[in-house]
C-alpha cells in the first residue's frame, strides 16, 4: 500500500488519482487537497481520492509521495508551505508544464533530507477542472522525468513507478532542455491557437466569420479553449525560451505574407511542401497519436520495481 | 436524370460524385475528367462517376451542369479551355476556395448564354487526391453560394438544388465579402498552422522534439498536411484579405511576446480568458461541429425543386 498525497485536484491531479485507483495491479490510498473545497469534493466523486483533506497539514497525514498538481506559478508558495511539513524520505515530485523555475525552486525551499522529482506528462484536455479528469488521460503518452544529479536512487524509481502505473512512458531529460523543447512543441501551439482566435474574433465581421468557421478553425485553434491561468504560468516560467519561438514564428510569418505579396508561387510552393512532408513524417513516427496502430518501438521494459509498482529496467538516453 | 460533369478527380471533386451518386432521391449520370488520367479511374473505382472522360471536349458530351473541381489557379485556364465547348443553356459552377477571381475569370471568359455560379463547401481533409474522397465530406457543411447580379434563377436553382442533394446548407454571398471572411478563418489557420512546422521541423533539436510533440501539436498543426498546390493557390488567388490577417496575427504575436518579455501577468490573463470565451461561444453555436447534437436552427425549409433535386424555400440574408 503506497500512500500518495496528491495537491491540486485540477484535470491533471485528477485525472491522476483517478488512473492510479483504477490499476488494480497495485494498492494505494491517496489523499487529496486544493484550496477549493468543492473541487476536493468532485475529485472524491469521481474516484480520484481516498480521502479529502481540509487543510495542507492534514494532507500529508503518513504520505510516501506529494504530487502536486497546482498551476505552475503557485508552485513556489506550495513549496514554501509545505517545506516545515514534510519528514525525512518523503519525495515529491509535480505535474507542471514547465520544470526548470519549479526545479529550482524545490532545490532552494525544501529540506535536504527531501527528494525531489521534476515531471511533466505530455498530455491534456482543453477542458480543465476535476469534472473533465479522464482515468485514460495520461495512457501511452510521454511522461518527462526531470531529477537532480543528486537525486536517491529510491526516489527516482518510485516516481518512475508511478509512471508505469498510470500507463505513461518514462523520459528522462535536462529541465532546462525540456523547457526548451515544449515551449515550441507544446507552448508555440497554444501561443498560435490563441492568436487566431484573437484576430478573428475582434473583427467587426466576427459575427458572419464565425458561421462559416469549420473543422480547419476548430482545430487550429483548439489550444485557445485552454485555462488562461495554466497558460498564462506556462508563458511566465519559460518566458526566454517563448519568446525565442515567438520570434522565429513572426519572421516566417513576415516571410509568408512577403511572398502572398509578391506572388511567388515557387517559394510558396517550396515551404508548404515541405512543412507537409514534415508534418506527414512527424504523424507517421508517432504511432501513439493514432489510436490503435503499432506503440512505439522503444516502449520500456518492464520488471516488479519498490513497493509493488512496476519499473521499466533500462531508462532512455536522456536520464 | 441530371447529366453532370465534374472537371477534377482530387478530394473535392471525387467526393462531389460519390455524394450525389449514392442520393437515391433523384438520378443523376456523372461524367468525370482529370488531366492526370490515374485520377479519374480512381474516381470511376471509387463509384463517383459513371463514365471517364479522356479529354476536354469529350467530357461536355451533353452536360446540362458543369461543375470545376481544379485548383484554384487552374479555373483561368480551363474557363479558357471550356469557353468555345459549351453550348447555351449549360451552367458552370465551381468548388474553389476564394471566389473573387474566379467570378471575374468566368465573366470575362465565359460565353453570356452560359450561367456561372460560384461555390465554395465549407469541408476539407488535409488528405487529398480521388483516394481520400469520403461521401459525407459536405454533410451539413455550410456550402458558400456566389452568384452574379444578373444570373438565372434556373440556373441558381440548379446549383442550389446539387449543393441539397449532398447534404450541405447554401450560403449565398458576395464573391468579395467571401474572401474577406474565409481568409480569417479559413485561410489565416493553415498559414498558422504552416508557421508552426516550419519554425519547429528547422530546429536543431526537432528530432528530440517531435519525439514529445503531443495531441496539441498535432491539432494545431494539421492543416499544414493540406495539398501544397491548392494552398498556393489560395494565398495568390486571396493575397490582399491574406495578407492584413497575416498582418494582424503578427501585431498580436508581438504584443503576447512584448507581455511576455515584461512577466506582465494581467495583460496575459486578460488575453487569454478573451480568447477562451470567444472559442468556446463559438464552439457552443455550432453544433454541427459536434456530431450527434442538434443541428442549426436556421436550417432551410426544403421543397421539391427542379430537377427532382431539393431546393430551399428561403435564402438566407446575404443573397
Amino acid at each position: 500500500m503506497v500512500k500518495i498525497t496528491i495537491i491540486g485536484m485540477g484535470l491533471i491531479g485528477t485525472s491522476l488519482g483517478i488512473a492510479l485507483r483504477q490499476n488494480q495491479q497495485h494498492k494505494v490510498f491517496i489523499t487529496g487537497y486544493d484550496a477549493d473545497q468543492r473541487a476536493t469534493r468532485t475529485a472524491r466523486r469521481r474516484l480520484a481520492i481516498d480521502r479529502e483533506a481540509g487543510h495542507l497539514h492534514d494532507a500529508l497525514h503518513e504520505a510516501q509521495l506529494v504530487v502536486l498538481a497546482t498551476p505552475a506559478r503557485a508552485m513556489q508558495s506550495v513549496l514554501s508551505d509545505l517545506a516545515p511539513l514534510l519528514s525525512a524520505g518523503i519525495v515529491v515530485t509535480d505535474l507542471a508544464s514547465t520544470k526548470a523555475q519549479i526545479c529550482a525552486w524545490a532545490a532552494e525551499l525544501l529540506p535536504a533530507e527531501v527528494a525531489f522529482v521534476g515531471g511533466h506528462p505530455m498530455a491534456g484536455r482543453e477542458q480543465h477542472g476535476a469534472e473533465a479528469a479522464e482515468a485514460d488521460l495520461f495512457r501511452d503518452a510521454i511522461y518527462c522525468l526531470t531529477p537532480a544529479p543528486d537525486t536517491p536512487q529510491d526516489a527516482l524509481a518510485l516516481v518512475e513507478s508511478l509512471v508505469l502505473a498510470i500507463g505513461a512512458r518514462p523520459y528522462y531529460i535536462d529541465p532546462v532542455e525540456h523547457d526548451a523543447l515544449v515551449a515550441g512543441i507544446s507552448h508555440l501551439p497554444f501561443v498560435l491557437s490563441r492568436v487566431l482566435v484573437e484576430v478573428t474574433s475582434h473583427s467587426p465581421a466576427w459575427k458572419e466569420m464565425s458561421a462559416l468557421a469549420a473543422t480547419g478553425f476548430r482545430d487550429v485553434s483548439r489550444l485557445a479553449s485552454g485555462d488562461p491561468q495554466m497558460h498564462r504560468d506556462i508563458c511566465l516560467t519559460n518566458s526566454a525560451a517563448l519568446t525565442r519561438w515567438i520570434n522565429e514564428a513572426i519572421d516566417t510569418l513576415a516571410n509568408i505574407r512577403d511572398a502572398v505579396e509578391q506572388a511567388d508561387a515557387e517559394h510558396l510552393t517550396t515551404l508548404f511542401t515541405n512543412t507537409q512532408q514534415a508534418r506527414d513524417s512527424w504523424l507517421a513516427s508517432n504511432p501513439r497519436l493514432r489510436p490503435g496502430e503499432a506503440a512505439f518501438e522503444d516502449a520500456p521494459q518492464v520488471e516488479r520495481g519498490v513497493l509493488g509498482f512496476r519499473v521499466s529496467s533500462q531508462r532512455n538516453k536522456k536520464s
